[in-house]
């Protein structure tokens, strides 16, 4: 039942030409999934500013490429994630302002508003130069849905030093994602320092033990600072889409 | 919104104090789950016959008397599945008519409607004594729901020709449940001897490399029996309830 | 001992050139699978309908088309699982009649006879586009079993809204096939607004966490829906066949 | 080298008693720890506001009671978790203000400071009663920490309408945590239905291959809603306060 | 259809009262079940000496009584395993002759028949001394099947010099169980000094990462020693029983 | 300490140049590896007419010619497990008499002595096509042993008559090897109608929940049929060494 | 072959009595376990100031205190691990001089000697609280072999602080064992910061996915800090006996 | 803050530029890491004669030549490991003096400064020639850390012989790495012989239930023999490196 339908049913009802409880008995049957409907489009709404998402492997190129002619009329932002360059080739011939960040391995379309000042940073840092890739997945993203982002790579627990050096980029972000594979121990020691919140990305870096990035999210599940949440292995993208969601409803007085 | 707020918007769009348009977006905004209820009742209404079940473990004795007393009134036959003595007591205070099924660990309040004789049969097949309790939990599940139920217990893969004994039993069933721990061999084996549907349930039975019922729930799952599914490791009323649901829509006249 | 030779006793104990204590002698000796094998035959004959199956992995497209050859003549329907077009090509050599469902990965040889009108639908509702080629494995052998079926793709739990718009067809359906991956929740929401019997397939989409369909395959069998069964990762082919079973039974007339 | 050590040498400096090299020579040997920790005094002090906890499993109330006497000066809240009614008894005896939420398992001591009304909403909601300690936990938590939270307890899936209906108090959350056992799917739908983030928490409730909480888990990690993120199985702790952390930075005017 | 009934249709066809091919239908359709018992029966004969075995765990000390009661009369011994005191004081009541190995948690009643001299001699070794009632198990098994069998305990791999010592032991051996936990290296290093064939028992004895018993059955299982075959976790009895069987058929005689 | 220095040194202590305490001395300190190899030479011929082994993957075709050029002379028999044509045709070049069995990826060099007649037979079994190349490894190594051996394929539970059918090749076995991947139920079936020691083998075939042969080793090693034992997932080298191993010792005569 | 008769065989030779040909052939076979015992005494001796151990679990106080009366004139120090009250009570009956480590769950009976100064300092560090009981049962069999041992407990990554504050007291210690349940990070941590080894002991301290100790353990073998060794979950023991033996032997000189 | 800007303060204080309590406010909030930074490189100062190390799998030839550029003014000696022909190529065009050591899998550039007489000798066991690259990246790494190595490969335990033929060769190491897959037995056999620490490498050789080492991995962390502890599967490079420290580090003289 549409608006349409629903506009003339009052009307009759507004005429005298049906009762109200016949009215009552046809409303009772209105399937939900209209209305509903209409909130979920309210609900996307709110969700503007974010880009859409293709999911690229298992994709052909041809496919992606579609997807991303189809959407880009609704979307201001579209990302292609796990995208060869083949993808890409096939994204440029149907959207030419496209762009590739090969590191990230993301084909972008368009680009994103500009934000408030009041939205938080998001800080991407990674453990290893190994996990880049998944970290540059995050750090793009949280760029894409058009929030201030800056890394600090290579500063595995190993070497601590290294991360301590840059305690005060730790310190002004709003919100940290924590890249991290083989031990997973990064995000704890991140966490120890920090009072912002820290997402936790395992990676399926390593071999032996490390079980394709089973060693990494276990520890991150079994952090033991508070004030860690913890993502999929390698979903840099999800713990960009999560930050960003932080990110933009950060405020940046600090609380009493 | 409930329905006397419903006819009452009615009531002032006939008595013309209140416009289509505006009438329209109180409506648009109208809780679907409402409506959307009403639909489920209907739904549930399809449901009829099947016992309302409560999960006894992590709950009081006193919990459980408290929820039949509750559900007393609406349901007509009402089962607590994994309840031991005390549980029963507790029940029988408040529905004195309970009954207690202590090798199916359950508790029974009221009985079903008798069923049409189109009903299909279940059949209950058990690998060894250790099983009959979830055997008998699927027994007692399927009877709850008037449906007609044999059982076939301590005919294990081992002893091949215990099974084999009763082939006609197992060809005369429209739906067969077949219970297993250990190598969980047996619904494959039955699977092979018969074209009914095979629901099969791993039990926790065995020791060492059996791993509380995981070795039984790999062998079903990789059953080379057509026609076999699987429900839960001890899930004897998940088996039980699928079962009836099958048997109750059972043509018994034969497929050409 | 086969049937001629069965005869030929008889024949001397009528013709008392043998005693009946030896005649007896003879028979509690006689190889019970020859008997028993004409029970097996009249069995499958109630499995008439049902396709008969050649799982193509590890198997050159020559031995694939020998098999379609060989089994050409006795069965109505024959289909190759997870074959490629190489296969299809073998196989159309010999069968120039067949056809080669390519999202579903299944080479068909011959049709199957059409129905009673009372066989039941069954639905098949997958969760992401990435499930379809498991999606179409089962809508496919379901209608190589000659069973009417429809199709609800890519209705995943993230936007129930999606599924929510389709409710009708999901309650009008006799049987319905839930395919999903990843998370492997849409087997607990299906299975929670209707009442038919739904038949869960996890698939090994996914990445990292989702270890090849494990978590889908732990979700769907920990599922709180009562009235869901589970097959084997990826094993669209076992619920497609467990579900003409069902379909084919099905009383279209409501139960009482 | 503590503060009053350094004060000398910079005397020393300013008389002439000791030249700067040699002056910069002490400095950098100097153990940066002391500074550091007045470093950590103020990062703790951006945590003004948090409970500080003590993890009771392991501890005799003894110790517990001990600890909280100690924390007692320095801390305005301090929660005992996983507590029993022994350790409350233990706590009374030296904080006689003390209060045990029961469900929660938590002995709490102390009251949070009433927080900014821009402060955001903080939403529980859990699948099944038998998740309602965990689910409790993250409440007591969160309340503990002076952020506004509310609780929609036992909405599972295999029931969405229970869900549906509380669609307007999801939306009106700043941020959700969404407990579940069994197959975990609750965060997906729920993720799928709200902009805001979620924090999926896995329990332990489940039998069979529920796996103590590990399929909720492995479910949650492949949820396919954007926007989920996770936390240790039955860790309804950590949940409660990375929330609380989200919730006093939390803008609640619409991002633009 | 027993004996009688086909001898009366044999007397049947002899009297011509029934012709051939009525007969022939009659046993077209014979339950080959009766048939094939006869032949299991004859099969059961072959395994005469073997005791009959009654699993405790799970069952009631009466339930056990009654058991042996049962199969007193048929069993020339009947073992009852994982017995404890109370079990074993329920057998006596029944069976006064019953002894209790308690090392081996065996219930032993009844002594089987002495063998022939030209019966290998069966060796039982155990890692260290927690293995040794899954040890005894073993060997009170092979001794109740008749077979002589020594025993050689405590000669773990960490001491190999234990070990040497009794080569010579090792050496006279017709078959060889191994019993170990922990790291289950005892069967590799056994199967590398002698030719007869070995038996590989995993025990639950360990901590951490034994996992109940995984470590050392993965670690038998991959044997780099050819002549090793694995039963399950703690299968004393399983072993001892394919010990004897292989006993009794050992030819003492070298091959040449 | 070689045989030269040995004899040196008895012969100075028999021509009084040294005296027996400064012998026993040295003899002490004697290598006992010298003396103990001399027993492994032993020991190994206990175990001539048994094939050496060399398992090929992770050597090159070079690499294994050469072995088998270094063992040619010392063996009357070499076997190259899982060796590819490449292998075989570098075997062939330094040892043209080889022969390549395809099916069991097996080169054979030499030929088995024949042995006695009371040799015991060893049978095969395997429950699917896929499974042959492990079957076949088993069936080409006993016939390698020198041990008579016949093979019984594609015999799976889901179509038991073909299994019964064969029910005397099943009794006449002395020793009974049985492949099976998916469920791997197929032992335990086995084992329950013959009295023969069975050896099961898993093997990798299946897909999805199968887990790379984990499924159907558990359901082995969980085997509720007394007397089966179980090597590594696809070891049928391992399978049909230790059956030759047994069926070299059999007792074709009865047990008593 | 014992040291008399091999002495009677020399005199023999050195008699004449038996020639030199014949002495070899004896001595070929002579036993070379009774020699190599002999080299097994050489070794245990240079193990001297050991303790011998007694793993108590699985004994009882009865058994524990009769290994200890056999011990006592054998060795200097016996400990007997996860020991209780009633173990110790036992023990303290037979060796009055027995002492109690309550926290590390540790009998000690004989105080070592005392060592070289140029014995290395062992540094038992641990994570939590928790942790203990392992830390001390590393401590006190550190102590137990006569080597200075310091601790440092409860400086977890979550506050990276107190850790750094006793930087110098970490690079002062020869061997340092790191003992952390959770998340394992502590001994990446560490090994990043000193150059010693470090011997990482992972606990079963956690709840949830820390899957008694899994999550630890896998951290630990997948350590990005080179130099840094795992022993089981628990083990203190066994960390502390290895930390013993590296420190004994440690050079203090710095090596250039 | 630099030590410029350190330098410059200090003179202000000597100048009386500014007071004492200015510049210890100023001091105070002195980032410590700068000088943290300077002990970090005191401490890596006492790693001197450690090689750097580039694991080379998942950087292009590229990257690591561009990387062994940028180390080798700086590093004594440059370890590549993991590395192929590729990889060599480019390392050998910016540094002509690199070797490749290909069994190892390891590039090498540089060679390190002899060492002192003291330091002890490590020797590496290998139980199958498959395990060779493992072993081999072991040996490698000692000798580039400039220690004395010897190896010892194929005495895997089920040829014990072997192994004991060479104890005096393990007796004399000061460390011994011990290099296993499949049922990873040889650590608890060599650590049971000798008094020098153990350290065990599980490697991925095997197939079937070895799961890509885990088998051994469990072998080896379950060791009975004390003084074993364990690097992650295929760790060669971390066992070289840390037996490496233990010999720098060895005192030749006996502990008395």
């Amino acid at each position: 039942m549409d608006e349409q339908r629903l506009r003339e049913l009052l009307k009759q009802v507004a005429a005298g030409e049906i009762d109200c409880e016949a009215a009552l008995g046809q409303l009772r049957g209105l399937p939900f999934e209209d209305l509903g409907f209409a909130k979920v489009d309210h609900h996307r709404a709110l969700r503007q500013g974010f880009p859409e998402v293709i999911f690229c492997p298992g994709k052909t190129a041809e496919q992606v490429s579609e997807i991303v002619r189809a959407m880009r009329g609704r979307a201001r932002v579209i990302l292609g994630t796990h995208a060869d360059a083949e993808a890409y080739a096939a994204v440029q011939a149907v959207a030419p302002e496209a762009i590739y960040h090969e590191a990230a391995r993301i084909v972008q379309v368009g680009e994103p508003e500009s934000y408030k000042p009041t939205c938080g940073t998001v800080l991407v840092v990674s453990a290893g130069t190994s996990d880049m890739p998944v970290a540059e997945e995050a750090r793009v993203t949280v760029a894409a849905a058009g929030c201030p982002v800056a890394s600090l790579y290579d500063v595995g627990v190993a070497g601590l030093h290294r991360l301590l050096e840059h305690r005060e980029m730790l310190e002004r972000a709003a919100v940290i994602i924590v890249v991290a594979g083989m031990e997973g121990a990064l995000p704890s020691v991140v966490g120890g320092l920090v009072s912002a919140p820290v997402i936790a990305v395992p990676t399926s870096v390593g071999y032996g033990a490390s079980f394709g990035g089973i060693s990494a999210l276990l520890a991150m599940l079994n952090s033991c600072a508070s004030g860690v949440v913890v993502v999929n292995i390698d979903n840099g993208f999800g713990a960009g889409y999560f930050a960003a969601v932080l990110a933009k409803h950060w405020r940046t007085d600090k609380p009493d």
